[in-house]
């Protein structure tokens, strides 16, 4: 023991964190007792209050403490017959940044990696399946990672889409914009050359 | 907002922990709603208690949720009367570790500094110099940091004990055991042949 029982206790549990060892804990417990209690007994019950609520969207799988997203809830995202599937909630708020998707979206929350046992049933593909099978969709987008899990993912659920005669497209791969030619890997600069588009 | 009201007020609030970004928090929000919600209502259980229950021992200044520290709680620590100064908890762990160490403790919670407002009564030096004063102490020990601040207060706080004609010593600085001489800076060098003694 290091030092007293509560504190000790404070110092471990910090390291259920990511990225936090022992020193950053202690610093961390430190520093919310010396100067941060009042909003760090606030973060203690956010923590409680969201590992409590925050469940699942019921139509899209993305966090929330609702039982519809906002994006859900909203019968004008549905309008247009676009799917979005994306790995993360991360992502689908990366590209509602970008302000140029009006649709909905499919969170799978990973991708498929059979060696971790993630298989179908774990990106919740049943539940993607009657989506699919019961909604009016004109076009499923794919936008999983470019990695090979996802492109294996995406390939997938391509399949999957295509039973019911739906469009399906994938997300272009390329140079990122203001990147330069020569520090882009091979693989990238690969897709971006079989992407190629005629210039209008 | 990126994500629900209650998940962004999460990845808000996790950004009072230091060292941690927007990007760190939302990782750390993410794995605990994914793969953590037990250890991490835990967590934000044991910060509330330890925000509401944590303060300072009455004798030493150190933090503990008791009246007084473990160590200031166990009469054998007061026999030899020695009184060991810190600037932090963490630096009585260390010293505890070195199991060469029987007296008690006075924790400073930082040093003097002036232009931080950190001056005598923010340091308890006012309770120190009545502990000084109703103890019956053998010998001060100043194991204050050897920096600029450190020796300020490490002199200030020697003055104080010198009123009472109680011996000071300072902690020795100088050369890491096991670390080479060519990588040591200039101060720590100075300290070291300043502090030469005699081979026994
Ligand atoms: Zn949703
Ligand atoms: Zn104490």
């Amino acid at each position: 023991m290091k030092f007293s029982p509560l504190l000790d206790s404070l110092i471990r549990e910090l390291q259920i964190l990511p990225g936090v060892g022992p020193k950053s804990a202690q610093r961390m417990a430190f520093q919310l007792l010396e100067r941060e209690r009042k909003r760090g007994l606030q973060l203690g019950q956010t923590l409680q209050r969201a590992l409590t609520e925050i469940g699942h969207c019921q139509h899209c799988r993305t966090f929330t403490e609702n039982t519809l997203c906002d994006i859900c809830a909203n019968p004008k995202r549905a309008e247009n017959g676009q799917l979005c599937i994306v790995e993360t909630p991360a992502d689908v708020a990366a590209i509602e940044q970008t302000h140029l998707y009006s649709g909905r979206y499919f969170v799978l929350m990973g991708h498929l990696s059979p060696l971790d046992g993630i298989g179908p049933k774990e990106l919740g593909l049943d539940q993607l399946d009657n989506l699919l099978k019961n909604g009016d969709w004109q076009e499923v987008i794919l936008a999983t990672n470019p990695t090979i899990e996802g492109d294996a993912t995406a390939f997938y659920i391509a399949s999957m889409a295509k039973q019911y005669q739906i469009k399906v497209t994938r997300i272009a791969h390329g140079v990122p914009v203001g990147g330069e030619l020569e520090l882009v890997d091979g693989t990238t600069l690969s897709h971006s050359l079989s992407g190629r588009r005629p210039l209008e």
